[in-house]
């Protein structure tokens, strides 16, 4: 077998065997296949796609690179949640706990913000003293204390996929549905899971903006999941504004916080118990979504979630003092509130200018190597739908550094849209795939 | 100017400006581009084309990547022919003689031999004591004496075509016609040359099968060579049956001489003097292509393309003996003859077939860096459309090695068809594009 051969068959359209798609991966992983072919082969799929065999041949390939973690001795289900990202996507931190509160084990290996996304561990690590590079008798052991536990990817956790994602990045070769699916779900898998609640993205602020794309994705990932024996369901959910009100790392933390509490905003609360629901319906804990639903619900209401967030807070090395007193998060220099031009309902806020924004604030990365500031970024007082009078805020800009601030305050102000008449109402969750 | 964003505005199907493709050139030839880069470009380039102007630009690139030749001091006009390359191809030695003789100056740059076809500077080895590692200053030196002179590719003309190449053949981009177009006239080009000859191969023995393919080549190289500044004639010719009856390093030399003497297989001398004509005419030293064979055809006549042959051999440090005694050519061990197994026809001769034939005696390369054996090689006693009488001989077999002698005579054998019609007449030049 030979690497060439491989990438020719690929570009004339032929389908790989899964034998071929292994001996490529762990040639590549091995460093005995170069870059170069890697790229190659990328782009040749990138035009000529993946069959629903070959995206499972590629996923069980790049899973099994590395080490799959072995819970099969906590004896509770273990189900985690993924969600594509977005702008003010903090679900991981409300869902996380309500569904370990209802008995899921939830071993959730997060990744860092880029471009106008956010990042888990980002937002995780503006608690003071969080840290997230657990070793993974670290992490196996929290699960077990807490069933619920945060941490990056490792670099035991598909190396495949660590090495291919990063050449994909430089050679334009990111987009292609196969790949994209074949690089969460390796990840994903190699985590021990017994189930996955997917939730895929739709709109400006996702990576995937249209919602037809975003089903595709959803159903790749839902037949590669199930392929490797795993119970998943895929939710598509709107992007087309922030979620929640707060966008920045302790800020999305602060309101993480306030929805355990059960002040959060509708959406986000909403988004959250809909999410931690299917995972416990997942996990097999109630035969109905309703009663996962109802269960959910209940440990919102009871308190008891935040109180799990505020255990795993403790047991990775954080503050837990910040859940009742958020003073005790990292706080910016200086406010700015931006005020609306005039009176009328918002009619569209663009979202990928705010996490643009968001980011030249400092909240996220330009490059992979960039530093975030977990102490800056946006609130939004109204939401799509909202009516606002003129001189009234609409958005505080939390910010560390003046120089780009009229940069940041005219992206904001030019991405909000006030109408007379309020859009049409955009579900929050749009479809749900299983 | 970032490569990553040239290759995704290729992906995406959009025209590059000249100024991307030499920057992408330029950068990948210094190795500030890395390997990864350019073989995801090389793909992208194969799945989306290129326009005209992207290829010149292309072109350009490669050609300014290293030294051009400087030969505006020898008074004559400098044109050379290119062969896409096929069976038996062994005008160069012909070719460049009689067109030297009627006063053009022929500055070859040739190639190797790879998989079934053969190279002029395998073909020039196999006379004893010829050597074509001549520095820049020699080739000039011989050209203004003889005016032509044989030479391989050297590291300081069009490197970034060199690199290029042998990354496409490991990423299997090697059949893009942008990609073959720049890569073979950025190297003629190179050359300092006014003019150049095309002769593009079509058929079973060819690079390009199809008919319509060697004609998309010949007007693609065609448009480049015009687009910068060169007189161009490209023939589209029949490589459908090895040309001549030879097939092999000496034998084919061995041919080339008897052709020079006038007593040659009339396929090849028919091609050669009409590429000579062509050549002639190209220069400029005709007005009209009848004139020009006419000069040819008295050059071939008088036996001064012969003796010119037998000038640069002395020049170059061969033996100029073996042009009066094929005998002093390098001969092989054994001979074994193939006879027909019935009365008829030939209906068809397996072109590729018997390059590989060729290749499995060790007259060709397997691999890039495998060794020739300049004795070894087949005899063609029938071309197609001959009457043949059942145990005539068809083929001589001269080998070195017995053990892959059943193979080659196997393959050898199934290659040639008997039948009772003559298949109808294929002219050899099948087009002429100018």
């Amino acid at each position: 077998m030979r690497a060439v051969d491989i990438i020719q068959r690929k570009r004339d359209g032929l389908e790989l065997a899964p034998a071929e798609i292994e001996f490529f991966i762990a040639g590549y992983t091995q460093g005995e296949i170069p870059d170069y072919q890697a790229s190659a082969l990328a782009m040749a799929v990138f035009f000529r796609g993946m069959t629903p065999d070959e995206t499972l041949a590629l996923t069980n390939a790049m899973l099994t690179s590395g080490a799959v973690l072995d819970l099969s001795d906590l004896p509770a289900p273990k189900v985690d949640k993924h969600s594509t990202g977005g702008v003010g996507d903090k679900t991981s931190m409300i869902v996380g706990p309500l569904a370990a509160v209802c008995g899921v084990v939830v071993p959730m290996i997060s990744g860092r913000g880029l471009g106008h996304t956010g990042g888990t561990l980002d937002k995780l690590e503006s608690i003071p003293g969080f840290h997230v590079q657990l070793s993974l008798v670290d992490f196996k052991r929290f699960l077990e204390r807490a069933g619920l536990a945060f941490i990056g990817q490792t670099p035991q956790i598909a190396p495949a996929d660590r090495k291919l994602y990063a050449l994909r990045d430089v050679t334009a070769t990111v987009e292609s549905l196969p790949l994209i699916t074949a690089s969460i779900m390796s990840k994903k898998l190699a985590e021990g899971i017994d189930g996955l609640v997917l939730d895929v993205k739709a709109g400006d602020g996702a990576f995937m903006r249209r919602a037809e794309d975003a089903h595709a994705l959803a159903s790749a990932m839902l037949t590669i999941g199930k392929g490797l024996g795993k119970k998943v369901v895929a939710l598509v959910t709107d992007m087309e504004q922030p979620l929640g009100r707060s966008v920045g790392n302790a800020l999305e933390i602060a309101e993480c916080i306030e929805t355990l509490k059960g002040r959060g905003p509708k959406d986000l609360e909403s988004l959250s118990v809909e999410l931690a629901a299917r995972m416990v319906w997942v996990a097999g804990i109630t035969e109905k979504i309703e009663g996962a639903r109802a269960r959910v619900r209940e440990a919102l209401a009871s308190g008891k979630g935040l109180r799990k967030l505020q255990e795993v807070i403790d047991l990775q090395g954080g503050d837990p003092r910040v859940c009742d007193d958020l003073q005790r998060l990292p706080r910016s220099r200086a406010t700015t509130t931006i005020t609306a031009p005039s009176d009328g309902r918002i009619v569209r806020i663009g979202c990928r200018s705010i996490g643009h924004a968001a980011m030249l604030l400092g909240a996220g990365r330009e490059t992979v190597a960039g530093y975030v500031n977990p102490a800056v970024g946006l609130t939004l007082h109204k939401k799509v739908g909202e009516l606002v009078i003129a001189h009234e805020p609409l958005v505080t800009v939390h910010s560390d550094d003046e120089r780009r601030l009229s940069q940041v305050i005219e992206l904001v102000s030019q991405s909000i849209t006030i109408g007379q008449e309020a859009p049409p109402l955009v579900p929050l969750v749009r479809e749900v795939l299983s």
